[in-house]
């Protein structure tokens, strides 16, 4: 069965927008779980998902990898789920599950029919405390997140180069670690390691529950309280405190030649705020500056300037920012020349388009056209209940609450094309960024370096 | 009282070649404290040294700095020893006394005349473990150590590199932070925070004594004995193990600019092994690397090439390695361009000397030059007691063992020019390097970035 892991990806953020707050339920047991019901009963269908505030960029030191690691292992049985059967009977009532890992969460969660929700609560709530582990299990599942780093990360050459730039970008943040782990440091995880992050991380007092679909927020809560309410919470949680970012005062760059490589590209991100509780506005602004830098509309400032006409130097252009992130994230361009046309001369026109746009400023018919999209976007989040579900728990585990998401909408509506330029000049310098190429090896005599 | 902070240096090790077996006693307390005397009977002075090894490569994330803070404290007193009496203690018996903080170790001294030793040893027995601490003392020493950090880091364009530089350098193992701490952390670090670090790190079983000059070994251990003998070692002493690095598969380039910039530089550091136990050979190699091409000679490889004559492209020049580490270090080179050559210049000079070393091999004259120095400097090191007594405890705090030192001088004398170009070939490889420029602000149209 495919785990998933979530990877960065290089993409625009079309912030969703939050529900109807009158769709929404929140509960807390006793224990400190918190939960969340989403109502939505067009179809007979419900969504449980299980997120535990806790993600790669929690990990000891040359732990890493074990988050991801866990997250496999959570489907290795317990007294009453034997190794591997989770899945087997979800699938079996018709439905399907899965679970994810990022910096910042773990979470797991299955879609099946209404009535079959009960027993869906009664395993995840199993598996909190109740994973069993041997040694060959943990020996047989390493060995399968270190093929999956071999074909996720080791044969893709955008996405090792991903891994050398986070590492530059972030002096001190966990986030220059990758989630599935360093390869060296993921064949030493062990038993005990996982055991330990378990039995530390997985509580009720750690987790946040969300069932979003056909069912009235009482019958979830007294499932809840059969199910997960009888499970001690864990006593003495950690405090979740990253090590935060220093000063950055050099822009790094990178290079690296890869014979795998299909079309070169030039990449900068630079250190930027993410989204705080009760602080969204700069996340906020952030969001349009991506959009009109480099969004998904062909009338982009960067597609403009760059993919269009005659001398057009680029087949590929884009700005990107998620501001969903308990710690600082970042904001950045893609440049992907057409053949012929050097990474340096991309770099050079891209850095002129961004300086342009900041002399220029905002304008005002893009900014109004986002802004209506951004609505619309919202309008249309209330009818996918699962992308809701999802909106809620990456951000109640990213440092954000029920009440900010709910505001986003309206944080968003608030813009300004002023606020957009203040958070352009505040973010867009270049003390805080890395600028990568990824090239096909060239004669280092024909190309100069970055 | 200077407290010294050992923050990395540029400069080409001389190696210092081991003393005679024969000076050397070593002998360990049932407590687990190690101990090495070095004797030298030509004064009648004696250095007392402690070493942990614990440095800041050791602590917690999101603590750095406290392995010298801790450094700091060690001395506001006991219940016996006022607080910052014990310096002035040892000043009043005619002698002096220090300490210092480096990635790998922490260590105290006092050089007082022989018959002092008891005392001295008296004191520092007393606050291995009975450091005290009080709330205003901590307040007021992390202002002298954020004061420190203001005058020798912050204010020093060449030392932010420097962090800038190791940052992006390590993508994993702690040497990326700054032994000093980074600001925003040592400003957090709290009275909890330092006797943590002290009850756990600071004990016999983490300790070396080293007590060189006037003295014979049995007098030595008596006091010991009597004065150390009686302290419980540490129950659970954490292994130590820290982060390791990843495959770096892209060069890293990094340009800063500062108004107090007086000479820009460029500045190349590579990943390279250290000396391990039992495996001094790559490092031996390494350390005749770095005296053939930018040694202390102005006959080396890069002044010749770039120093002098008319068309002199350098007014300085460097190549650098110290393989006394606990964990990977690295190698290095400094060009200081003559003012009117570009860093783009001095750098492309710089590499074309070394790929030109790199075809053209050994010089057989340089090599067998350093070799007899390297002899040289053996001979002349074991007349310096202190360097010994400092040698020995960097190397045993950082893997090495007393026969490793010991062997040193041999491993050095067996290095062959073979060796040198295998070991060349395979550290100055640049997906593993660093490369900075450190300028002069400028505009950005007359010079290209790095």
């Amino acid at each position: 069965m495919l785990r998933m892991l979530l990877l960065p990806v290089v993409l625009t953020i079309a912030a969703t927008g939050a529900a109807c707050a009158d769709k929404v339920t929140t509960f807390t047991l006793n224990n400190g779980l918190e939960a969340i019901v989403i109502e939505d009963h067009r179809a007979p269908v419900v969504t449980q998902m299980l997120w535990y505030k806790i993600g790669a960029a929690d990990e000891a030191p040359g732990k890493s990898g074990i988050a991801h690691f866990l997250e496999h292992l959570m489907f290795k049985g317990t007294a009453t789920v034997a190794p591997g059967d989770f899945s087997k009977i979800v699938e079996a009532q018709g439905g399907n599950d899965n679970a994810f890992t990022t910096q910042d969460y773990t979470g797991y969660f299955q879609r099946v029919a209404a009535d079959r929700l009960e027993l869906m609560m009664q395993m995840e709530a199993d598996r909190m405390r109740g994973l069993i582990l041997t040694d060959d299990i943990v020996k047989t599942e390493r060995s399968v997140i270190l093929e999956e780093r071999a074909q996720r990360t080791d044969s893709d050459p955008g996405a090792l180069f991903s891994e050398q730039r986070d590492a530059a970008q972030y002096m001190n943040s966990p986030y220059g670690i990758p989630v599935i782990g360093w390869r060296h440091e993921m064949a030493a995880l062990s038993r005990e390691d996982a055991l330990n992050f378990y039995h530390t991380y997985y509580a009720p007092n750690n987790a946040i529950l969300i069932v979003a679909g056909d069912i009235a927020p009482d019958a979830v809560k007294a499932l809840a309280e059969k199910y997960y309410g009888p499970i001690a919470p864990t006593a003495n949680l950690p405090i979740r405190m990253r090590p935060t970012e220093p000063p950055q005062l050099a822009e790094r760059r990178l290079s690296m030649a890869d014979a795998r490589v299909a079309q070169p590209y030039v990449i900068r991100t630079y250190l930027a705020p993410e989204r705080n509780s009760g602080a969204q506005d700069k996340a906020a602004a952030l969001t349009y500056l991506a959009e009109l830098l480099g969004g998904s509309s062909t009338t982009s400032v960067l597609a403009r300037a760059m993919q269009f006409g005659a001398d057009a130097k680029a087949i590929y252009t884009s700005a990107f920012y998620d501001g969903i992130s308990l710690d600082e994230t970042t904001f950045g361009f893609v440049v992907m020349p057409v053949p012929g046309v050097s990474l340096a001369d991309a770099e050079a026109d891209m850095d002129k388009v961004i300086a342009k746009f900041l002399v220029d400023g905002v304008d005002q018919a893009a900014f109004d056209r986002i802004k209506r999209q951004l609505r619309a976007d919202d309008i249309y989040a209330r009818d996918n209940v699962g992308g809701l579900a999802r909106e809620y728990g990456a951000s109640l585990t990213s440092g954000l609450t029920v009440a900010d998401v709910q505001a986003w909408p309206q944080v968003l509506q608030a813009v300004t094309p002023d606020a957009v330029m203040q958070a352009a000049h505040e973010v867009l310098n270049r003390k805080n960024a890395v600028t990568g190429w990824l090239t096909q090896p060239v004669d280092p005599k024909t190309e100069a370096k970055p």
